[in-house]
């Protein structure tokens, strides 16, 4: 199953020409879903090359601005584009109210139905499960309620070799056994042992988003080993202080919590328009852990890669 | 007083990556009146290098959402650059609540006084004045309620001579009743004649901005012989009917109202997304009045040289 990551921005509160505020596609076998939507996201989206129908996930952390001021215009414009199908979008209750209000106001009746799942502030919750992967919700700390959000393909025993299913003429119904580990028998009696059929699968990939909020200790425990971890940085550390007194987080805070949960791959972002040179940050965070990236608007990461 | 008109954003409702929604500026002798907000607006003010704290005043035309999707994160990056001074937003009454829900979810006070002045939808209303310029709104009809806005410059009877006022150490209180055609008199008593004082003003200038609209046979007396006018032209005349259902107007609608009013020049904009090729738009609207030109992203325009 490919699992990639797509920033569609990077930046924090005031955007920029260049830098967009919060926004990320994560394509998990083709399955996209949208985290955050600044202004401008689907502009990014366009820019991108990336559909907006095939969006049919959406999950905002928090109502600041620069994480959901562009959603109510990508909805819009789904709706415009003649949308049918079902929309889900996963946010703190307050949202629901702000985009009805706003369909209300120009007499639009959205031609799909949109299911709004409210995110409680007061627990983690999975959001989102099918065969391939769960979505739960993560407690973070901020000025005012925030959450992130935990990505982890669920572990596929085996994978089933295409060529076997032609040469045995496995049907479809006989396929999610044979991945549990079953053996295959034939017309004329024969037992095609399990063995011959399949290939131990991957390690199953994990992406943690972590939105605006301050160092939280107690994530480490929740999201461990996971592939990838987003983590804001707003700050570094001489700006501490500020960090705190906003709910935000430094370079070292970001650093410190991948280490401690012992992730992969660390990729920092929601960077403070003052710093023009990101290079400067990132060697912070490396100073602490050293696999670290930045989240750059335009940059896919692969997790197989990882 | 100089008088230029930005095109911040000229297609419809669904934004390309090089046509942002209907957002304009224009800058009257220094100050400015920014004339809807559509999605990227603060963007576009960056590109074209436009300080968001010049602008104390901002005008919404109706509220689909191509047309003011932008005013909250504009509004947002102003707190955020810690403006002061106050803010007037002329639009119709459901978007204040639109706002305060907004910013009540994030739990933002805003740092400065942000005025919100009524449009009534029922009549015409001079919604500024102040002793250069009055800007009234227009009626016009659309699928819900949308208004126009009318800036016109007004007569200065008289320009004084810059020079004249060292010459003879011409207080600041003299000065109006000078533009007025005042002689002036020394402290030796000598009478120095208006004529030596001024010149004679050139003519006011004058800007109608016609949004979403079907045409509106009795605005044209409203806007008559004004220096420029804007026109929405969401379609081409073959679209007719659509123009219509949608409340829209056509290429043709746009330049007789032009035509009728005796404008000086007709811009035209809101253009839907399925024309690639503009000139043809033009051109269809230069049949019925020549002096048609396209509103295009980034373009600024000059009244004294119209």
């Amino acid at each position: 199953m490919s699992f990639k990551l797509t920033i569609l921005g990077s930046n924090s509160a005031i955007p920029t020409v260049k830098k967009h505020p919060t926004a990320q596609l994560l394509n998990a076998d083709e399955r996209f879903f949208l985290i955050d939507c600044g202004e401008g996201t689907q502009i990014q989206l366009l820019k991108n090359k990336i559909k907006v129908h095939k969006i049919n996930h959406i999950f905002i952390s928090h109502l600041h601005g620069d994480h959901y001021f562009g959603l109510i215009g990508l909805i819009n414009t789904m709706h415009l584009l003649g949308r049918t199908k079902e929309l889900n979008l996963y946010a703190h209750q307050p949202l629901k109210e702000i985009i009805d209000l706003q369909f209300q106001a120009s007499n639009t009746e959205l031609k799909f139905p949109l299911f709004f799942h409210p995110i409680p502030t007061d627990k983690e919750k999975i959001l989102f499960e099918d065969e391939q992967i769960v979505i739960s919700s993560l407690m973070l700390k901020h000025s005012i309620d925030s959450s992130g959000f935990l990505f982890r393909e669920k572990k596929s025993t085996k994978n089933i070799l295409k060529e076997k299913i032609e040469t045995y003429g496995i049907t479809v119904e006989k396929i999610p056994e044979i991945k549990k580990g079953a053996d295959f028998k034939l017309k004329d009696g024969r037992i095609i042992p399990n063995d011959e059929l399949t290939v131990v699968a991957k390690t199953p990939h994990s992406y943690a988003f972590c939105s605006d909020t301050t160092y939280v200790a107690t994530n480490a425990e929740k999201i461990k080993g996971v592939t990838l971890l987003y983590h804001e940085t707003t700050f570094m550390q001489d700006l501490k202080d500020k960090a705190i007194q906003t709910g935000h987080s430094t370079t070292i805070d970001a650093a410190t919590l991948a280490k401690q949960a012992n992730v992969k791959q660390l990729l920092i972002g929601h960077f403070s328009s003052r710093y023009n040179n990101l290079n400067i940050v990132l060697n912070e965070a490396k100073s602490i852990f050293e696999n670290t990236i930045l989240a750059t608007d335009g940059a896919t990461f692969d997790f197989d890669l990882i």
